[in-house]
């Protein structure tokens, strides 16, 4: 299926460089994978907060995007997806380097999908016996319905 | 207690102005008052999803920060605010001239605020008998829980 | 429309007969109105957490139902309600004599259903004096998403 | 530790043992480790919705009993625990025979304990080659914050 994959991951790509709000925070597709999408987003000027961590709305706009395209791996070519709801909770203030959010389908349905998303914050420049660094920091969960949008 | 409002409104503001988000999606506070704030969004390019509208993100963004500062009005003057979690549900494509997000307290505490967002869309040049226009079209309800950060 | 609204309150309160957890619960309903309807539990034995208070799944319990009824006042009459997530904020420990949900539609959609819902805690003696008691005590908010099933 | 871990789960099981709902309902704990703790709901009458599935509401009372035990298995000794707020998706409608709902502490804090929680629906009697129920079917997928209450 690896044309289909290849197909997806173009879909799913030409998508994402619709978002505009993407390039203005700086934000790429890391990886497209069946049920599973990666986004990366470095630290940069003008996505912070008041106290110049990165704004909760920003760190939710790339969990967002990364459960809706898990979602549309697996939907079929024709459909769209549109966020019904999500909810996020925070673990801790988004300091890093950069983040990654991915987003994993837990049940595909016909109409709704259901999803969930993490960010990890990372430092570039760790010392390598600085496994929390290697590993990342949890920084936000998410849980997310996406709808399923089929042609008329 | 004008003065302290007053007091309030500027921390606010001096916050908000803070947000680099705020200034890069080209958000504003309209108003102030105790336990409910509104900022308003034109609408621009560089903040949409695949569509065309508005990211959900970037709706989250400014409800989020509307909800946060609902909180502030009604902590004490030295304390900060922190997003605990949010979750939203989408109502309808955030497609409009600007929009309008208002954080309202729902539960004081000591250590956490419950606070509810709304986000409403409008078109500036409606028709003067076109009501649904002029009291806006529902695009997002959030649910939220606020942490009181005490200085220590 | 008494007629239909008649119809609907008569579906409703057959469909919450057939919940058996009501039963064991003790709660009821109290009004069917368009887009809004009201469940009555009065504190009893066997519904409570380890504090003694009433369980926070069974205050969502309730909740839960009368925004899924509120829903369905505004759905097709053949159609059926599932819950598709909810979630709900705990502003206070459930204490009292007797606590009342109201579930309320904020946006009607063909599949979907915007519902948010509160829950009150009341005393039944109270002083007449005492207006926190009469306006009954915030206890719990709820935001969900109600899917209308229509038939095949 | 594990003279501690003992005294853990006789503190949980002494608090479960309050909690009348659970005979109610007839749930019970079927493990405690450190960050995770498993509640078993085996179906029977008067705990279903209009169609005769177990209650959202009743599957979300075990899963936030799983998730709050697994935040107290975390806490200090003399820590209670109270939910803030949980949200919950519903993938499938809540039949079968019996039910498991796992909690899991993502995030450990002073203040706030991150959890989510899954439930999935088991039949006792499956063919032996049949996966599906050998592995269960996912039911509910939650998200919770729980407070953690220090002694004063």
């Amino acid at each position: 299926m690896s044309n289909d994959l290849d197909a997806t991951r173009a879909r799913i790509k030409n998508s994402f460089n619709k978002q505009t709000i993407m390039t203005t925070i700086g934000a790429s597709i890391v990886s497209v994978e069946p049920g599973e999408v990666v986004i990366r987003l470095p630290f940069r000027e003008g996505i912070s907060q008041q106290d110049g961590f990165v704004h909760a709305g920003v760190i939710t706009t790339i969990i967002d995007s990364a459960c809706g395209y898990a979602a549309m791996t697996l939907m079929p070519d024709e459909a769209r997806v549109l966020t019904i709801e999500f909810k996020s909770n925070f673990a801790s203030p988004a300091v890093g380097d950069y983040f990654l959010a991915k987003g994993t389908v837990k049940k595909s349905g016909n109409t709704i999908m259901i999803t969930t998303g993490e960010v990890y914050a990372y430092t570039a420049n760790f010392e390598d016996n600085d496994d929390q660094q290697k590993e990342g920091k949890l920084v936000s969960l998410m849980q997310a319905s996406m709808m399923v949008i089929h042609p008329k």
